[in-house]
C-alpha cells in the first residue's frame, strides 16, 4: 500500500488514505462500508500492527475499481500532509552514511575524513516535519548556509529493543522520503540539532510505502533537484550502515517504537560539498525523490 | 503547587496529583467533587494553561485539610512516576552550561576549553524518562563509562516561537529535577544522543513545582550523591546561559511547545572530570536534588 495522510480542505481533519492509481481511498471509510473497523489516523494504524495492514490490503483488493460511495476521491482534489504529521518523538537522523558524502563533508565541514566506525545519530524534533508543498522556512537571521539532503526514511512498525540484524527488517512498517534540511552555520560545539532541527527542516512524504511493496530497500535510486537542476543522484546500495545494522545498533541502547522514523543519511551532492558552495535561498524549489516511493516538492520561503 | 504523576498500585492508571504536606491530592477527583472539571493527566493540565493552574490552586486552598472523601491519600501509599511519564518529543538538553563543568570536560572529554558562545543543544528521547525509584539500566555491552549529571529542568507551559528574553519566563510552566545520565564512551563523531539517549538515562521528577512558587530559578542549590557521597554541589546562579536566554535562543529556530522539557545543564563534579575518573556501576544509588523542588533516588541496575 501507498499510505498517505490527507485532507479534503484546509479546515478538514487529517485522515488516513491509500493511493490507488489517481485516487485516494479513505481507509476508515472503506472499513466502515465493509464492516471492518479501521482507524483514520496513520499512527493508530501503525500501532495496530500486521493484522491491520493485511485487513486494509484485502479491502483495497476486494473493492478495487468499485469503491463504495464517499470512500474514494481524486488525488488532485485533496491536500497531502506529511504521512505522519506529528511524530511522537524526534526523528532519528543518521549522519555520514554514504561513503562519498563522508569525503565531501570532510573537505568543507568539520567532520572526519575517516569513515565512521559506528552509525552517527542525531535528532530532528517533530516540529521540523512538513508535507510536500509546504514551505521550508529560511530565517536569514539564523542562517546563510541552508543546505539540502535527500534521504530514504524508515518507519518502524514494531517495538524494537535489542534486536539482531537478522530480525531487524521485521520491525519495519514501511518507507518514505525525507529531506534533511541543514543550516551548516548553526552547528554548535559539533552538535547538529540546531543545525538540522529548526521548524520546517524535515519535508517528509509524500506517502509511506508498506514494507511488503519494497523488495529491496538497498537498491533504490534517490535524487534531488534545486530549481530543476539535479544536485544529488545515488542509490541506497551505497549506504555505509544498512537498515538492519541501523535498527540493531540503535535498538541496542534506545528502544524503537511503532511510528518512529529513521532518516538513513544522504549521498554526495550537498551544497556544502560543491565548489563553489551553494545554499538554498527564498524562492528556490527543492524536489526530492526516492524510486518507488514518490516525490517531495517544497519551496523555500522567507520567515 | 507541587504537581506529581502518581498511581495507587502498579496496575492502576497514572493520575495527576498535588503534594500537600504528606498527602497527594488527586486534581481531577478534587475538581469533580467541587464541580470544576480538571484533567487527570499532567500534559493535558499543562495544555490548559494558566486558568487551569489558577483553578487547581484555588481548590487546593479552599479544601485544605478537609479533603472530600477519596481525593487525598498518604504520599507513602502511592508510587510516584516521572511527572511527565511520556513527553511528546525528545527532551532538550543543554551541554557545557556551567563554567567549571566546561573546564573539567575539556580536561578529560573531547570538548573545547573555551566557553561556548551559544547554548550547546542535544536531545534525549522520551524513552529515557524514568521516575524516582526506577532503575538506571547499566548495559555493560555498551558502556564502561556511565556518568551522572544533576540538572534543573524547565517545563514549558506556553508555545514559544521567536520569543524575546524579556518575555521568556512567561512561557515556563514550572521546574523539576533531571539526571542527565551519560555513557561517555558512546559519543559518536561528537554527537551525544547515543551517549545521553539510552533507555532510562533520564531520571526525572519527583514533582513539577509551578513557576509561581520558584521566586528565582537562578538561585537554587543543586547537588548529587552516589552511594551517599556528595559528588556535585553548586547553584543555578552559575549557569552560563540562563533560562530566558535558553528559551529565546531555542525558540528563535525551534518552536517550544507546552510540555516540552529543557534540562539546563550540569555543574562540575561529574565522574569524567574526577582524578581518577569514576563511573556508575550496578548496585550504585544516585540521589539528585534541586533546592525547593525535591529529590530523585535511582539505583543503577544491570540490563
Amino acid at each position: 500500500m501507498r499510505l498517505v495522510t490527507y485532507r479534503t480542505h484546509p479546515a478538514a481533519a487529517a485522515r488516513l488514505g491509500a493511493i490507488v492509481d489517481t485516487q485516494v481511498v479513505d481507509i476508515a471509510a472503506l472499513g466502515l462500508a465493509a464492516g471492518v473497523p479501521l482507524p483514520a489516523d496513520m499512527l493508530e494504524f501503525i500501532d495496530l500492527g500486521p493484522d491491520a495492514v493485511r485487513a486494509a490490503s484485502e479491502l483495497l483488493a476486494e473493492y478495487a475499481g468499485r469503491w463504495p460511495v464517499g470512500t474514494a476521491r481524486s488525488l488532485s482534489n485533496v491536500d497531502l500532509l506529511a504521512p505522519i504529521p506529528r511524530p511522537r518523538k524526534n526523528i532519528f537522523g543518521i549522519g555520514l552514511n554514504y561513503v562519498e558524502h563522508v569525503a565531501e563533508s570532510s573537505r568543507t565541514l568539520d567532520t572526519s575524513k575517516e569513515l565512521p566506525s559506528q552509525p552517527v545519530i542525531f535528532s530532528k524534533p517533530p516540529t521540523t516535519i512538513i508535507g510536500t508543498g509546504e514551505g521550508i522556512a529560511h530565517n536569514a537571521r539564523l542562517t546563510q548556509q541552508m543546505d539540502w539532503e535527500v534521504e530514504l526514511a524508515v518507519i518502524i512498525g514494531r517495538r524494537a529493543q535489542r534486536i539482531d540484524e537478522a530480525a531487524a527488517l521485521e520491525h519495519v512498517f514501511g518507507y518514505s522520503v525525507m529531506v534533511d534540511i541543514s543550516a551548516r552555520d548553526c552547528r554548535r560545539a559539533g552538535q547538529w540539532i540546531y543545525s538540522k532541527g529548526q521548524d520546517t527542516y524535515g519535508p517528509f512524504g509524500p506517502c509511506i510505502v508498506t514494507a511488503d511493496e519494497i523488495s529491496d530497500p538497498h537498491d533504490l535510486d534517490l535524487w534531488l533537484t534545486v530549481n530543476g537542476v539535479e544536485k544529488q543522484r545515488s542509490n541506497t546500495r551505497h549506504m555505509l550502515f544498512r537498515i538492519p545494522h541501523l535498527i540493531a545498533d540503535i535498538s541496542a541502547g534506545i528502544t524503537l517504537e511503532p511510528g518512529d522514523v529513521i532518516a538513513t543519511g544522504t549521498p554526495e551532492g550537498v551544497g556544502a560539498g560543491r565548489t563553489p558552495q551553494e545554499w538554498l535561498w527564498p524562492g528556490d524549489v527543492v524536489v526530492a525523490c526516492v524510486e518507488g516511493i514518490g516525490q517531495l516538492r517544497n519551496p523555500v520561503v522567507t520567515v
